[in-house]
């Protein structure tokens, strides 16, 4: 496995700063949000004519959603199928690719912003939810009506028009190439499998289903197909690979995306707010199938202790839990080997996923980069 | 003006049985249905994959909904405009162009699906809404959490699913032609001003703004643009139409699309629920800017008639209004002229939106079917 430089493990630095350097690429994730920001320049002088209230209140607050946004994880999984299949790091054909990888940044604002919606959120990156935002709007303004349903409406606008949007950045993207058909099937998988992971996701919750089998089905679809099998499937049918090397790339990503979501599982509970930017302990109160919790009660019951089962199952779901209960359930979660077990299924993940990288017909650049990004999936967590 | 035949002006009878016979064209909503009944068939067997639950629960609804549906009034103006473009009747070429007017249902599931969750609308086509049926389904399983929340956040999803199917289905539509570049712009148009729309709609129910200005301009983004104008170039545009054809088509769409809105909000407060399928007085009850309570206040307020705006502005936003609250607020709208006044200004559009088609270079059938479609955006309310 490749060196992994000491500031690529800390999870609060952008996961794009990850890979080494590729001729070409002085930093990914500024790159992502160069391209971003110069479609939203184009389209929202295009929406201003529709409407300059709707270009000032959604389409300019989508754009900072997005400009502000995350660790452009898409996009880099994206880049890095592009570039093990094959494509360039740089010149016209990369800068199309760039323009067409930074698309999934679109599909992710939607998805983020309709999750908290959905789950009642009330920040994202330490900063309100954008449901929240319009609804401080409509509060600060005396508007007439309910300000939570406002925002929820609101919000879910500015998700549509993200996803809509998204279609639009990828047929600019690929004008005049003859590269959409290649990437047909990955972008559509992408979203629908998107909107069905979230389905999945509200419906293990409603069920009460924290089964083993549901939280890694929930993992599998909605972090691991959507976030990291799909970008690097969509990058390798772009640079044209061969089927070879797009199966290494699909199954390296199931791996190491379902690896990613255990981390994130793991963060949620044991993570630093400072560091993550988001609370702990939102999984359990919004009573998520995670992995982490599966095993725990599955332990509980194996070692015959009522009473830690029943705390577990009295937590999931439970929106009143304090931090200190959080930090209790941890606890005892930790107590029941769920934990280590986890931390055990990421490490096989890990190895797994890189094996696949073993003979796949990737140049040194990618392999190493694909190595990097696999790593800081179980970064500070080993 | 073309003859219309009795049963066309019939509310009730589906909008596309309307147009004069086209060789070719056996019923253009049956048509429509069977496109996308083809597109769903193929896209369900896609999904099974991803989730069954996936697949039964909400692919299947946004299935049955969709199928179900309405006028197919985007479809049917697409249709047209394709025609007036100089597009076949029949054959390979017109077979593609059916199934590409077909996706802007697509489209319109993703609003309709959506709106009834902004709105809290309980029905919709005089069934439960989806998101009701969702809720039910919860209610029922006795799920965990709310069933409310449940119900919106999935109808939300199976909203998000269309609007990005959508994109799918014109693709596969369009898929080996030279078509693509050429329906972008309304395309996109049609996707954006149709969020645009709604947003609008939603501010202007929160700023309780029913100003004649801001009544015009929704109806003019969400129904004449979203709904007549962005079809008919969408259709035209697909046949390669030529600049002068297509500036007659919007003209006369963005006229006939706006007198179609304030046949609606006339309905909507004249109209039989058991020939319209939806309750009176909704717009009133959701504080919604029609033109017909915009004058109707200007009115009062010019007759010097403290107590009928009273009573206008106090019905305006009130959810808990009866319906005989609501005949006699038509009733007083009626006395102040207010009726009256949309009627005249309705049928003033159509009037200019026929002009449009008198020097324009279209085929005798596609005039006769534009003229017919106008005609019948003032049926029975003349």
């Amino acid at each position: 496995m490749a060196a992994i430089r000491p500031g690529a493990l800390d999870p609060a630095r952008p996961l794009a700063a990850v890979p080494p350097g590729d001729p070409g690429d002085p930093g990914l994730a500024e790159s992502v949000a160069r391209c971003l920001n110069d479609f939203f320049t184009a389209r929202r002088g295009a929406a201003d004519p529709t409407d300059p209230r709707f270009d000032g209140e959604v389409v300019a607050r989508l754009e900072r959603f997005t400009l502000l946004g995350g660790k452009r994880i898409r996009p880099t999984f994206a880049w890095w199928g592009w570039r093990a299949g094959g494509g360039p790091g740089s010149g016209p054909g990369a800068a199309a690719a760039l323009r067409a990888v930074s698309a999934l940044e679109l599909i992710q604002s939607c998805a983020l912003i309709q999750d908290d919606v959905m789950d009642g959120s009330p920040t994202r990156r330490g900063q309100p939810a954008l449901h929240r935002e319009y609804a401080e709007a409509h509060r600060s303004g005396s508007l007439r009506g309910s300000p939570r349903r406002y925002g929820e409406s609101v919000a879910v606008l500015a998700g549509d028009l993200a996803l809509a949007w998204a279609d639009d950045m990828l047929d600019d993207a690929l004008d005049g190439t003859d590269r959409r058909a290649r990437v047909r099937a990955p972008w559509r998988a992408m979203r629908t499998e998107m909107i069905a992971g979230q389905f999945l996701d509200l419906h293990a919750q409603a069920q009460a289903d924290v089964s083993e089998p549901t939280a890694l089905r929930v993992a599998r679809l909605k972090t691991a197909a959507y976030s990291v099998e799909r970008p690097l499937e969509f990058g390798a049918a772009l640079a044209g690979a061969g089927s070879g090397a797009v199966a290494a790339l699909r199954s390296y990503g199931s791996d190491v995306g379902t690896a990613y979501q255990l981390r994130d599982d793991l963060l949620g509970v044991y993570g630093d707010p400072a560091a993550t930017g988001k609370p702990i302990g939102d999984d359990i109160r919004e009573g998520k199938p995670t992995l982490l919790l599966a095993i725990g009660l599955r332990r509980a019951r194996e070692r015959g202790d009522p009473a830690a089962a029943d705390t577990l199952r009295g937590a999931v779901g439970d929106p009143g839990l304090t931090d200190a209960d959080v930090r209790a359930v941890g606890a005892l979660l930790d107590d029941l080997a769920a934990r280590s077990a986890v931390e055990a299924h990421m490490r096989a993940l890990l190895d797994s996923g890189l094996a696949h990288l073993a003979g796949a017909p990737f140049a040194a650049t990618a392999r190493d980069a694909l190595t990097a990004l696999a790593g800081h999936a179980v970064a500070r967590l080993r």
